[in-house]
């Protein structure tokens, strides 16, 4: 398996995609907001949704199509509004601007997916969407990834995208993927939008199984801001027309490496991050004490705040463990920053050490170890620093 | 019950106060950081303390005595240094300065309690403690209030103190307090410390009943940033010198109060705090389900920095609410902006209520409120937004 410079959603074989400039925030200033991912023969599909109680229309409709339809010709995407808590007409403009595209690409009733992030509340102007439908499908293009990728941005400064290639005795297949997110980004996968293509030829069952396996140490192991979203969505599709039945194992390691490498992406360009931090907690009494424990150092605002301020202060990270109610024992403690050992049996090893450590915090990519001997379980997440940027934008931007 | 202008913990009978700069931080430019709480006659006590699995070493000291011993003559706090995550250097700094404090007052052993805040993990210097001892006991006056609120402040900008005067037909008592905190404030009480004493003659077991009864919806309703300190204390001290034994419920009521009060203190002067915002959830289906739905609402980072931008985005809170996993239904809720009914079954009323709800989002102290239509159940909590100040003051202060 390697990975492939420059790729995206239309590396694999029989995707291609165009994007629009739809204004459907009103404010876009010539900004492409609306995207349309087509294959030129259908692709079977997995999604995974948000665990949000409060759903986005495109969503419903989604999980709606899915429990009977798993091949589909197309996805539209749009940015600027989340058309989420819009009612009932939420609902009707989907499947208006659904039966747009499918009458346009003439594929037929139940062929195309929407998915749409931006403002929750506002009511979504359909007909800019589908004034732009004959535009978007005459300009479909497999050079056009990149203009995928960047439609479906909101805060997010760049783009993210990234593919392997997968060799096996039968020749090779791709899987590929483009992914939004930077705010409002937590467990259960809020506010991203990923779209993973393959030309591999797999079943829509065995497609969910993988994504399923994927989304836990990748999507669901990140964090921002620990807000989790209405409307977010990871797609995974297969057309099949490399002809590769892929070996299942090699298969979903393909899909968790995309997956994983999209997921940091999203922390590294977190809403006025400047760094990516991991947390790894080890040898914790049970798995679930362990994600606790991660997620609680992983969403902390002092901590956060801590690396922003590149200061080793390990006291806050400790104070976070006992606050997080993982069953632990202060005098077990152990601590890591990056490889060095820095707190042991719950104290600091050396005063001396901590201009090594204060070193370790400028870098723009941490890991901190927090081992606290109770156990075998183990749990990784990835985090940014908290920021002054971060509330500039989210104190001016209407998400 | 009325309350009383400029009250303070010295504002009860008997009681009295000293402050003094022993640069415990070794930074401190002359700020008094030490300071002592004495009652002429033994005061009983309850103690109410953090829930965070590490305890910082004059916690244990405290809890360990309070087993045996409801009787005590002083309380010696310091500010600059937490005390925690200190190892046995910490248990016997506790010790040491207990005894110092023990001997100089001849109030004989077991009699003094102590509590740290500040800097976690750094060791206490004992010695600078230590040689103020005299000139605290000298100075003890019961016109220094203030300078025990003064000397307990860590990130804080202002003292919080307040009493009541509580008429009875045998005459009349004072409950009053000071407190301090300002971030790592959450659920149980982060980083907090809390004293309120009282004349009123009652014991130590209905004192701790009381206290604890006083917590649940003041000190414990309250958050800055989710974050729970090694450190945080409430004292509630009974010297009886008024020689009014209270009515239960008439005492209840009024350290409700007085905690009530200082709670929101602390928030209002949340770090970087620019306003106080009250998060109601009315009719969950369970207590639960609406705690975990305002306290989602009030830590929120998307939902604090949309209060200091001032917008009135209810798509946020309608999300958060939906993110909390409490029980809802789209369709079922209704949210008010202070008294303006804004969102009635999941979507917002009329867009021209904006501007109404734009107005409201200017002022200092704001209330929201939730109905999930679902039950019975509500919860209040107490909140503030989220600045650039709240980062610059924890990138650069060593908590």
């Amino acid at each position: 398996m390697q990975k492939i410079n420059n790729a995206g959603v239309c590396t694999p074989l029989g995707y291609s995609a165009s994007s629009a400039a739809a204004d459907i925030k009103g404010n876009q200033k010539g900004n492409h907001d609306l995207t349309l991912l087509y294959s030129e023969v259908p692709f079977q599909v997995a999604g995974v949704f948000t665990k949000n109680s409060i759903k986005a229309a495109p969503l419903k409709h989604a999980i709606k199509s899915l429990e009977n339809n798993k091949e589909y010709s197309a996805i539209v995407v749009n940015s600027g509004n989340a058309n989420a808590s819009t009612g009932l007409h939420g609902l009707e403009a989907v499947d208006t601007i659904v039966k747009a595209f499918e009458d346009g690409l003439s594929t037929g009733e139940g062929s195309v997916l929407m998915s749409s992030t931006g403002t929750i509340g506002v009511k979504m102007p359909v007909d800019k969407v589908v004034g732009k439908v004959d535009q978007l499908i005459d300009e479909l293009d497999d050079c056009n990834s990149d203009k995928f990728a960047k439609a479906i941005m909101t805060t997010d400064t760049v783009t993210k995208e990234f593919g392997v290639l997968v060799e096996t005795d039968n020749g090779a297949y791709v899987v590929a993927g483009a992914t939004k997110g930077a705010g409002m980004i937590a467990p259960h996968m809020a506010t991203m939008l990923c779209y993973i293509t393959t030309d591999a030829l797999i079943s829509a069952e065995n497609l969910q199984t993988v994504l399923q396996n994927a989304v836990q140490p990748s999507f669901n192991s990140i964090t921002v801001d620990n807000d989790m979203s209405t409307n977010d969505t990871v797609f995974l599709l297969a057309n099949g027309m490399s002809g590769i039945i892929p070996e299942m194992e090699q298969f979903q390691e393909a899909v968790n490496y995309v997956s994983l490498e999209l997921a940091k992406m999203i922390v590294k360009d977190g809403e006025g991050a400047t760094k990516l931090v991991t947390i790894n907690v080890k040898n914790a009494a049970e798995k679930e004490d362990a994600k606790k424990c991660a997620f609680a150092i992983a969403n902390s605002p002092l901590v956060k705040t801590m690396f922003y301020g590149e200061d080793p202060n390990w006291g806050r990270l400790i104070a976070t463990v006992g606050a997080s109610g993982v069953k632990c024992v202060e005098e077990k403690i152990d601590m890591f920053f990056d490889d060095l050992a820095y707190v042991k049996n719950g104290i600091i090893i050396d005063e001396a050490l901590e201009a090594k450590a204060a070193e370790i915090m400028k870098k723009p990519e941490i890991s901190i170890t927090i081992d606290l001997n109770m156990g075998t379980s183990e749990k990784t997440v990835y985090t940014c620093d908290f920021s002054k940027e971060y509330v500039s934008i989210n104190a001016d931007y209407r998400t």
